[in-house]
């Protein structure tokens, strides 16, 4: 049977990739874990074939490694190396890379190492650090083909505007990261690379569309990495590999010159944002990136500089048990308890939100992505006979809208944000905490409700996802039996306590709109209440 | 004959309009102008019918009004009424109103002074201060047609936020203004109210769609008037009357709940702003605005507080001489070339910029514009049989885009967005000096090109129109005998040198997206150097 073209492509890009790997760091035979060995992310720690020394910089959370590299008391050669190294063994555990630029990377640390020797002082924040990409995110001489086949051998003749300031910020970029088709599944899963996997757990989903960064990330070979959000892209695959990120409002960071699957659809706003195992990496990056002052470099950036947020102690914080349309599963709903058990005895206060509009958020938010009738998708997969993902049904069957009705809906949207901001300011909350999505995770091909993230895309409120230290257990089970919704009750089918038990579970704390600053440091006041051991009244 | 229903309709409204005005403030028969005086903004001051007191309060600029105001020295009430008289004057001479607000202005002018007696001071900054807005802000219990027979006697049922904001910083608002249909022709005509005519010359149009505001403020009958621009609306109507006007970047100031004539469209945001006789009332609106924090009040306002910008004594500006389309007719060349030199006279830097982008970028707003197929127009047109006017007859014979190709124009404007930008930082230069319109000002129905202003809407750049200081002559001829296009040639044609001989002329300063702070000081500086007698090196 001859191959068709996509096919061709897809095995010769996949070929490509591993051949990009020196064979010093292509994983020995006999140290590879079975098939069936589902928690891989304890492979640099337990296979022997990371020295004490590649462990220890790979542990070291990205402030420290900073200021070892700008005191030059580590060099970025031997960083980036370190990193290329997990980052190789992370893409043949989980399949989590897209675009390999070990070469390029290593040279630029030697560069900057020898800058700082000449010099005496790093001149630049991010001096030496190796920081991971989405693939979306252009790179001169790579691909960005954001999973479509038709996109492959087409290097970029330009950075995106991030690459360029991260650059000029002193990083080194290292790798690229596999996205699902057009970034619009919310599992990693494309024709070209096909599928990513969780580290913690091979059977489970990392999440998507930014699951090639949180399989990177939650497997150890990248300290911070930068992915992308529309409908919950960032946040669902940090919740699923239990990390942090943080999902800006659009305009605090650049997003000029990326790729795009649905390129200029503007009705939602993609936005880029940092992921990362530590909320301080969160911030130190939010905090990097602004003091370079985008707005002078992307004409949709906004001129709002950093601005510190003091530590509040007494929060009052909304808390959405459910959005109306889909319970999150027993381990998130027991997660969820507990964290306002703990707020409420850290003397926090805490108050229901209910989930008025979230339904017709996540409305408008779908008919927004299908628009155009699937037209930009259809235009990616014809060239070379690429068939549509069979999640990507939808776009294969949606029906083109004209203008008019296009008018109409951003209408409906500025009614809901209006009365959404109204009802936010009269609770007097400061944020609202919630799932970020049913799930601690999910078996591959069943996650299937983006509401707990896509809400807060349409209203562009500023939300961090966070691991808030509780773990699946094989014992969770739902505490109410009526379902919400058929999608609920579909969803409560697929819920599989045995295959989930032991993953992490996170939460979402969602501050206003461009409140960034703000929502990173109350998430530090909840994670200091969820870690309080005794009770405060 | 029988009238349709839509002009018994707009009969009734200008009836209604007419009798809102007490008998005591309507023009007595010996006093009116002749229909062929063409200046009437010498009537408050040459017909007798104004106090001395009257005419001290019109000429008393908002600041010191103010002061009078929160001191006690001058009551609000007295203040009112004043400004009250002046309106129903401008309105009887130039047709510039759409409502008349005068009793409840009044009844809420005494409650104020009622409560700084009281209370002995004022609370709020705007205290007592009349302010106009635009036609289509809605205020509880008034009409905002924006030119639609069809909105006519449907009075608003919620407040616009600007409106709920301006209320709650104290000001007395007594005066809608006229506009033209749906807001999108650049004179001020429409079937509901007919035309406003420019008070500085009758003959000429008063620009638009923000020509009811303009006429009303140049006449002398408004301190701070509030209007929109979404391809020039503010600043051809502030030219064409010789005021300042800000055109603040899209989220500066609060836009929600107000009337829009092409609802739902986002691809160019309508932005709203100040329009006064002194840049300083421009300033004093346009912190007053921010200090409120209106993001607490807009989901779409930006969390950007004042920025105070401190005086720069050396600029280096760029002048735009012409767009690439069309010759800025004569007295409007000659005004750019006197503003040049007495800017390079006071030791600014003045640099040659090009009109790069500029076609296309109109080009995509007029596409953008037209891209429901004036569909939204139609619908508002068809429930009383009113006719297409003529100078919409784009939007008649429209066709409707789908989204996919809208989605392609979003991307032509972001290619256009980043090109400008980076063309702005490489040239270093802190603004663009260029014509605001072609004209001074114009005959009605002659508006034909609103290149120089809608470039900066497309860029969302932030805008002044100041008069510079310059009026046109009827000896004003062009330099150049060759058209840049087929409307050069038009507008060339239409050249009336000796009608618009006296008329002031505008010149635009634009700086880039939200940096209103420093246009405005940058406006400033401008204007001491075209004030300064005697050079300087």
């Amino acid at each position: 049977m001859t191959k068709t073209m996509w096919e061709s492509i897809a095995k010769s890009k996949q070929a490509a990739l591993i051949s990009a790997i020196p064979p010093e760091w292509i994983i020995p035979a006999h140290l590879l874990p079975p098939e069936d060995q589902t928690d891989v992310t304890t492979f640099p720690r337990q296979s022997g074939w990371f020295t004490a020394r590649e462990l220890e910089v790979l542990a070291t959370a990205a402030p420290r490694i900073l200021a070892h590299l700008q005191t030059g008391s580590w060099t970025s050669e031997e960083v980036t190396r370190v990193f290329c190294k997990a980052a190789a063994a992370a893409h043949q555990l989980t399949n989590c890379l897209s675009e390999i630029l070990f070469d390029e990377a290593i040279t630029r640390a030697k560069h900057l190492d020898e800058h700082l020797q000449r010099t005496g002082k790093p001149k630049h924040p991010f001096h030496g650090l190796p920081i991971s990409l989405k693939d979306n995110f252009n790179i001169i001489g790579h691909d960005s083909t954001v999973g479509f086949s038709s996109l492959a051998n087409d290097p970029a003749t330009y950075n995106s505007t991030l690459v360029d300031l991260l650059l000029s910020a002193g990083a080194v970029l290292y790798v690229k990261t596999n996205v699902p088709t057009a970034m619009m599944i919310s599992e990693t899963v494309n024709n070209v690379y096909g599928r990513t996997v969780n580290p913690r757990n091979r059977k489970l989903t990392p999440g998507g569309s930014s699951g090639g960064e949180s399989a990177l990330i939650s497997f150890g070979a990248s300290r911070i990495g930068v992915g992308t959000d529309i409908g919950g892209s960032l946040r669902i695959p940090a919740a699923c590999t239990g990390i942090f990120t943080l999902r800006p409002s659009s305009g605090r960071f650049p997003n000029s010159q990326t790729r795009s699957g649905l390129a200029g659809q503007e009705a939602v706003a993609s936005v880029n944002g940092p992921m990362a195992s530590t909320l301080e990496e969160i911030t130190l990056y939010s905090k990097t990136v602004i003091d370079q002052q985008p707005w002078l470099l992307d004409p949709k950036c906004l001129p709002i500089p950093w601005r510190p947020a003091p530590p509040k102690h007494r929060l009052k914080i909304g808390v959405l048990w459910h959005d109306s349309l889909v319970t999150p599963t027993p381990p998130v709903a027991r997660a969820l308890q507990h964290t306002v058990h703990k707020l409420r005895q850290a003397g926090h206060s805490v108050t229901d939100w209910a989930p008025t509009g979230h339904p017709e958020a996540l409305n408008i938010l779908l008919r927004k992505f299908l628009a155009d009738g699937g037209e930009s998708v259809r235009n990616l997969l014809k060239p070379t006979g690429e068939p549509f993902r069979p999640e990507m049904e939808f776009y294969e069957n949606a029906a083109e809208l004209g203008v008019h009705e296009m008018w109409q809906i951003h209408i409906e949207r500025n009614t809901l944000q209006c009365e959404y901001l109204d009802r936010f300011n009269e609770a007097g909350i400061d944020a609202i905490l919630c799932p970020t999505t049913p799930y601690s995770s999910v078996e591959h091909g069943k996650f299937a409700h983006i509401g707990y993230t896509g809400v807060f895309n349409l209203l562009d409120y500023s939300a961090v996802s966070f691991p808030c230290g509780v773990t699946a257990s094989k014992h969770d089970t739902y505490q109410s039996s009526e379902p919400l919704s058929d999608l609920d009750a579909q969803i409560r089918d697929d819920y599989n306590p045995a295959v989930v038990d032991g993953m992490p579970v996170s939460l979402q704390l969602v501050g206003r709109r461009l409140e960034e600053e703000n929502v990173l440091m109350m998430t530090e006041v909840v994670m200091g209440a969820l870690s309080s051991i005794s009770a405060r009244l």
